[in-house]
């Protein structure tokens, strides 16, 4: 049984409260800490994002079609959809000859309500550039039109989502290697978007993300795109998710001190480059928005020296007052006490 | 601890879980079904309108409004914002001398996306009037006009939200009568809509509803009360919550042989007229749209009896197939053993 990671408070008792599990792990694979069971394998979902762009570095793509850090970015995302994101997916699509036309993410109207209706304002509908899984797989176009050669790239990219083609499978090994977990004997489902989705421990993600965070225990190709793929997303860090998204205000403040990346389903990463640590948290029940990041922002407070105004920041995202549609103050979400204790051993 | 009421499945293993406790009671306060914790105080939040719209037909407000069933079907709504629940709650005002000015519950946005878009793309910003409690609100100044005498309803009815204003203190009065739990010796929280929610045990909630679909145990003028809102709920579903909400789609189905009412925070409660059992449900991480509702599905397909095309309805809600965004299957959600266990036995 998870122990409980966040509490939401209304009239002084616990109204709802969500348990969930949580490792914290150094580069050499050692548990610097942990809470619940972090051996069970769950879907890292959208979180990993970071590991499936590894090869579009790596493999030389990034460089042969002169992607901007904006590009790269924008492949780690989980984005909104905002118009800022639809152009740079769009402009990465056309350095590989293509358009929205060779996506096989899907579409759906962007998560953010707001911008929502502006685009019914505006009389626009979502089309994949809108989906917010469009910059990876932009990304993915990309390695296929390095792989492709002198080939068509729609007909070699076409079915770039399934499990055996050569794209995907550069990418399940390239999580292989960063995560140190045999995916080929583990649960696979489909992810939101249709890439495959392996099951892997947190333990094992968060060695992972130590492993982004300081290149150790990783391939020197590997390392050099881990290093540069957190490098554009602290410059722009708008492109892995964008207005009022919990990544992007942590990341605005904190660079490359800190690289976040949220998944479906209360899965939430981190690599902490100057403790050389990664974190890997889920949460049973799946919530993202109000019980993953509070966590996070916990995490973040307890194994991250900050400033003052740093502090701030985290504080407001770990113990957040909740207000009603008349501004009144109604209740608050808060890391449990169990975190807290975790955080300050 | 409480057990796992609703599972979300993907890639052949259970990806997230919510746990939660269950009461079913009949009239005569006989627990006739329990899952977990039934006597912790929780939050009913607006699973109880039912109960808090009682005053407005026993104190006579309806009938010396002459109000119809689409205004008494909307008090008890967490409806959708929709053109049709916008009027009815117009009208209701207006039969009070009232409109939206009145309204203490603040506004919002509609829950639904799509209605969202359409108004925006039609230029509409919301009101009070869209706010999901709005008729429930319109009802409590039915009320305040009813006891307003000959006195202006706008300075009686001003505060009506505050638990000590005479509207309020009749309804906190009806949910007393009903749950049998003592109100002023219990948390009070502020709802989302400024109103006073006070903590009850669900197995207080389900005999309260059990209370509500017999009549058994209340007032004759609560009794009526309640047979006359189910009925008008009955008659007119959409009322209650609109497109694609579950409420709606359940009682368009089953009339008056179930009243079922979601609130916030993953609580469910319904009336069971048929067996004369009253059922309440909270899930501990407050998730409604895929936790609760799968649940209370559930237990409606255990605890009613259905024909073929009704059972197969509710089974298409308690076990319900996800699709990612390419329409390609890609999990499910369904009731867990223990909750089918407590069902059949």
């Amino acid at each position: 049984m998870n122990p409980i990671l966040v509490e939401a408070l209304r009239g002084g008792i616990v109204e709802s409260a969500h348990r969930g599990a949580v490792a914290v792990v150094d580069a050499d694979g050692a548990t610097v800490a942990a809470l619940g069971d972090v051996e069970r394998p769950i879907f890292p979902r959208s979180a990993v994002k970071v590991l499936q762009a590894l090869p579009l570095v790596a493999s030389g793509a990034a460089d042969a079609l002169g992607l901007d850090d904006e590009a790269l970015a924008v492949a780690c995302a989980s984005h909104n959809g905002e118009p800022e994101h639809v152009a740079v997916v769009a402009r990465t699509l056309a350095r590989a000859g293509l358009d929205a036309e060779a996506l096989e993410c899907g579409a759906h109207w962007p998560y953010r309500e707001p911008i929502q209706r502006q685009m019914a304002a505006a009389g626009v509908e979502p089309s994949a550039l809108h989906n917010n899984c469009s910059g990876k797989h932009a990304g993915f176009l990309c390695v296929a039109c390095r792989m492709a050669g002198g080939a068509d790239v729609r007909d070699y990219a076409r079915g770039y989502v399934g499990a055996e083609h050569p794209v995907m499978r550069s990418v399940t090994a390239a999580m292989q290697a960063a995560t140190g977990f045999d995916l080929a004997r583990t649960a696979r489902g489909t992810d939101g978007c249709s890439i495959p989705t392996y099951a892997i421990p947190l333990r094992h993600l968060a060695h992972a993300f130590a492993r982004v965070g300081t290149g150790v225990g990783l391939s020197p190709e590997h390392a050099a795109a881990a290093r540069r793929l957190r490098g554009a997303v602290a410059r722009h860090p708008f492109m892995v998710g964008g207005t009022g998204r919990f990544d992007t205000r942590v990341m605005e403040r904190l660079g490359e001190r800190v690289f976040c990346k949220v998944g479906a389903e209360g899965v939430f990463c981190a690599a902490l480059p100057e403790r050389g640590l990664g974190v890997a948290i889920k949460v049973d029940d799946g919530n993202n928005a109000r019980a993953a990041e509070v966590a996070m922002a916990a995490l973040i407070e307890a194994f991250v020296c900050l400033d003052d105004g740093e502090a701030a920041l985290l504080r407001s995202l770990s113990d957040v007052t909740l207000r009603n549609w008349n501004g009144i103050e109604v209740g608050a979400l808060r890391a449990s006490d169990e975190l807290r204790q975790l955080s300050t051993s």
